[in-house]
């Protein structure tokens, strides 16, 4: 797995100062000369099938609260992961007996640890990554407050639920004071073996395309944050989470030859249409007899794909989610109201800059792809996600000096 | 498993007629001489690590549109069942290619299919089983109407939370313009193995006690209904739901020592207060040096107890359930306000009648019981759960004549 290699610190990067004019004060160079520096993981892990993910808003207007913070969560993500009991607080013991977790916890700072309802809370401002500029309103948004944001997030994935949201609530308990809860989701993947691509509540395979994060060279490009960008995020990686709710009971009253078309791809098989095995390319230039497309002009594949975003590509880490029913106004069939699904896909996804990814290829799809019909963004949010540094807490070399 | 096992129809209770006047007319009693009754599925069925919970709310006048359902679901069920592609309508498909789900599909009738806004719609008033009484208001009940209730449910339960949800919506789309879905619930049980007894999120051991369903006595008298009570409900249940919100923050803040007393179970162990192994029996009468309790009066494995309530028992199928955060007023520390863990407990149990069980043993657990400090019922509902007949659709013996 990626985030086990280190890859070698790159000075250079804070003898420059921090993505402008700050410089690393309080670490000694010749710790960092020795230092490596690690992903942080649940990145580039294979996704493991249950999530907790859950963002905090700061009440604190002292970075020292900030460093305590993350020192804290450092310390118990380790212990965590290595399935030791936190040094504090008392563990809440609903763990205890079950098997080893295949624990992941990846933590991210928002926007809002850098501005505040314009105040620069941290003096952190002139550190914040370009890449991680506010994402744009897209076309369809019907963003909810209470379930978008965050100025830190935690993303917690196990093998078991119970694990991924122990982990969780353990870090909330230990922020306390500092930071409280803003929104969370729990997520899960189906029990699809491993050679499998696992099917989204909508029934169709979800994941084909991903960028080979087993290369160096394609998770360098794709992946992880450019360092001369922003050095403190070297070894990082930018997250983009969207609560998209599906609306299961319209998409389950169409036919399967529409619901190909509208995927641009074959439901049973996850091949592209005209194509036979899953991982065939897309159709994007082959027209039937008539002339028509083969994958529709609108179709969610054809707008995803990277051939016609000029290469674009992110890492998807998508779950999907099941609050329950809500009521819910539809524009089917052909207006409703009444209790339906509360349920989705929490899709996460890693990039370099999700200026030339998400926000790239959203912009269009979110205009055009015929699948808009039957989701909805409800929630949104954004982190830089650092790289770890071993011996260091998460986002030291951006909290310090 | 007990489900399994079919149990000889007792002509004589359809001969008497169904909890009063009503005969069975459209069913020969040829056919019922030879045919044979069962339990439904996932009564007491091993809890299967994941549920989805759905009530309706029956949206005709017209018993015959209730008896279309319950066809179509019946026939529906066993094909979901057996893993094949349900007759009607097209399935969704994102269970293709999934490991086998061992599924189990339990329905239940409420009060409303009986009593509706004070109208009898289906001339079924005078069947309804005396067992089906209305719960009453417990005290400290803070229920909301959007999550209780349900003139029918649908409990699904699987390996995997695909499966589960898959079968609730795929019924749920057949019911379409007969019944709406009213409240829903996706839980889970943490992957113990088999012979351990799952924790629950507050830590403890949950399930420890509950009656040895192997054994036909012991479920006769606490599980099964009394067919001499209400001969449609032969080899059925009665089950009581409960949605019960656990303040997780305010509980982890207490210390173990504290926990076990509300409990009256030791955290780690899960044995009695004083006892060293799990299954020792409870130490109700042994006191301490000073001559107090060693279980304490007001703990919950004391209210608990068969021996505390004349011998009442009942069947927990709990599962943990876990829905983000929502804002919320805790009276903890003194008082707060603020986005808490919207979690706890999708408390669910069979039995043979909920007035001499669930409601004998709440009614004086819901005043004493120190838990009570951290938990809340905020939704709540009752179902008759029917055995089913070989060849015939569940509730036809209530449905019918």
């Amino acid at each position: 797995m990626s985030q086990k290699h280190s890859i070698s610190l790159n000075r250079r990067h804070f003898i420059r100062g921090l993505c402008g004019a700050a410089t690393l004060g309080s670490l000694p160079l010749s710790a960092l000369a020795k230092s490596t520096l690690h992903h942080q993981p649940g990145i580039t892990t294979p996704q493991q099938p249950f999530l907790y993910f859950i963002t905090f808003d700061l009440k604190t207007d002292n970075r020292r609260d900030v460093i305590t913070l993350m020192q804290r969560w450092s310390d118990m993500a380790a212990s965590l992961i290595n399935e030791k009991t936190p040094p504090t607080p008392v563990d809440s013991g609903e763990t205890i007996g079950l098997p080893s977790p295949n624990l992941t916890l990846t933590f991210g700072f928002g926007p809002g640890l850098f501005i505040h309802e314009g105040k620069d809370r941290y003096d952190l401002l002139s550190r914040r990554p370009a890449a991680l500029a506010d994402l744009p309103r897209f076309n369809g948004d019907q963003l909810i407050a209470a379930r978008s944001g965050g100025d830190l997030c935690v993303q917690s994935c196990a093998n078991d639920p119970q694990s991924a949201f122990h982990a969780a609530r353990s870090l909330t308990r230990a922020a306390y004071g500092i930071a409280e809860p803003r929104w969370s989701q729990a997520g899960f993947l189906p029990h699809f073996s491993k050679n499998q691509t696992p099917r989204n509540l909508m029934g169709f395979k979800d994941g084909t395309i991903n960028p080979d994060t087993h290369s160096p060279k394609v998770a360098d490009k794709y992946i992880w944050a450019d360092p001369k960008a922003c050095p403190w995020m070297e070894g990082g990686s930018y997250l983009v989470a969207r609560i998209i709710r599906i609306a299961l009971e319209h998409w389950d009253q169409m036919k399967v030859s529409f619901q190909e078309e509208t995927m641009g791809r074959q439901k049973k098989s996850g091949a592209p249409i005209g194509g036979v095995h899953e991982f065939d390319p897309l159709t994007l230039k082959q027209t039937d007899k008539d002339g028509n497309l083969l994958t529709a002009e609108n179709s969610h594949a054809r707008l995803a794909a990277p051939e016609e975003n000029d290469g674009a590509q992110l890492l998807r880490r998508a779950y999907a989610y099941n609050n329950g029913l809500s009521f819910t106004a539809e524009r089917w069939p052909p207006w409703r109201q009444g209790n339906e699904f509360d349920a989705g896909l929490l899709f996460l996804c890693y990039q370099q800059d999700p200026r030339t990814a998400f926000t790239k290829i959203f912009e269009r799809m979110a205009k055009f792809d015929m699948m808009n019909q039957f989701t909805t963004h409800i929630g949104s949010a954004l982190f830089a996600c650092p790289g770890r540094e071993d011996g260091h807490y998460i986002g030291a070399s951006l909290l310090e000096g």
